[in-house]
């Protein structure tokens, strides 16, 4: 994926935002969000959006998910203090595989400054063999699915 | 430091307040807040201070601050997704240095999880010589030093 | 990219390889390196081969290198305390950007673990305007291409 | 703790030392290694050694430990790509809790850069209660004790 070739979507394309707190950490030496920080604020606002709407339990829950591809374009610098805010939706939902789409703003803001794209498989927490996405996990990510937000 | 030798403040002894938002990567395999993350909360809280209310030019000013000493007890774990406010106020302010309190709670409520001290050195970004605490520095952090607070 | 969509490279793609310390904090709460900590790896590798072989001086020099897109499949996981390596070669060098294909392995071991691509444009530290890649960074990224591997 | 206040060990006082890789992240925007990373040199190092003579199995083992206090004074700046090796010992061995010292240096270089200390508690994975340092992990912590290398 080279930057140029992704197709940049906008707040409407989002089914849901969270806000991200940046830290003092978060900016590397040349005074940016260093290009590794931005993984952590996808991976936690899927995780958060998991367990609030998906019924993950990452401590005792039988499910896990495993992140088994992430790319990023970053098309505008963030920097530590900024008040940032991060789109989610779902754009695919397989058996046992769920593809997310991600967008990261300023607060308050509608220009596009970094955008995501993950694939988490679930998979027994002991054994660790696929399991098929359903019940409250289905749920929740289908109501975040871009062809439901589609069709309404 | 043992953490049975610190003697523990409570929500009314800091200052001021931040709100931190934990990530999914703070947890560690043992499922709570890495001890390490303590210490990237208290210097974004720090940090935010000092930009906020001590004029503070991360990028540009002539004066940076070097953190040269911090502890940190633990009293009881904390755990991304939860939101925890950490408290802040100044101990000492000497001629170029500054000492720091840090308590950290969960969102509404008074107990206190950790607590921590730092110490900061003000230096010239150029030759990292030692610089005098004043002007609005001086002012932001004397507005949260015990002292005052004592006798307000 | 879907994971099953990249074409698995293997050790001898790669044009050099540097050793990967893995840290406490890099197992989340899963067991396994955090899929966020990868980029980590791939970064510090990228900027250790752009200081020893390409000349950049990341504290003074005028150019700097900026990530504008960033990709991982992961195969298999790795977790702390795991020696590991990343391979390095590029593959592409432009007017001022330049991609880069990543691979980490076990230590003393040929399966791939993850493979990873990354995007830079190297820019004025000051304005950040793009600036030509020449010299000897030209020369650096030049000895390490996939074409002149090719064609050795 | 204040830094001047602090007792400097040298490379003589500690019992073993490990190797320590920076990363790009690990420094700050002022160009050297922020102070929370220090504590990620520390818990990767304590953990290792538990791991490799303790017998402390991470994963599956009934036994975890828990830090509930940490310190460090930072005396020199340290900085990525430079390699660094850091020194531990223990100095107490209680019940259930142990204290380690660590020293920072550079690769082949006696100037001590920073120094830790750090309490673990060792606890019952499952119930959290505090455990008997015994056995193997016992014997591991012993064999870097400070009184024992005095005696020696």
């Amino acid at each position: 994926m080279r930057a140029s070739q992704t197709e940049k979507l906008c707040r409407s394309d989002f089914a849901c935002f969270y806000p991200i707190q940046t830290r003092w950490g978060d900016n590397d030496l040349y005074g940016h969000v260093n290009n590794v920080t931005y993984y952590a604020y996808f991976d936690s606002v899927i995780n958060r959006f998991l367990i609030e709407r998906g019924g993950l339990d990452i401590h005792q829950g039988n499910v896990i998910g495993f992140i088994v591809a992430s790319q990023c374009a970053y098309f505008k610098p963030v920097a530590y203090p900024e008040q940032l805010e991060c789109g989610l939706r779902v754009t695919r939902i397989g058996h046992s595989s769920v593809d997310y789409q991600l967008g990261l703003f300023w607060h308050n803001d509608n220009l596009l400054r970094a955008q995501g794209s993950l694939t988490h498989v679930f998979v027994d927490r002991e054994t660790h063999k696929p399991v098929a996405v359903s019940g409250q996990l289905h749920d929740g990510l289908a109501a975040i699915s871009r062809s439901l937000i589609d069709t309404l």
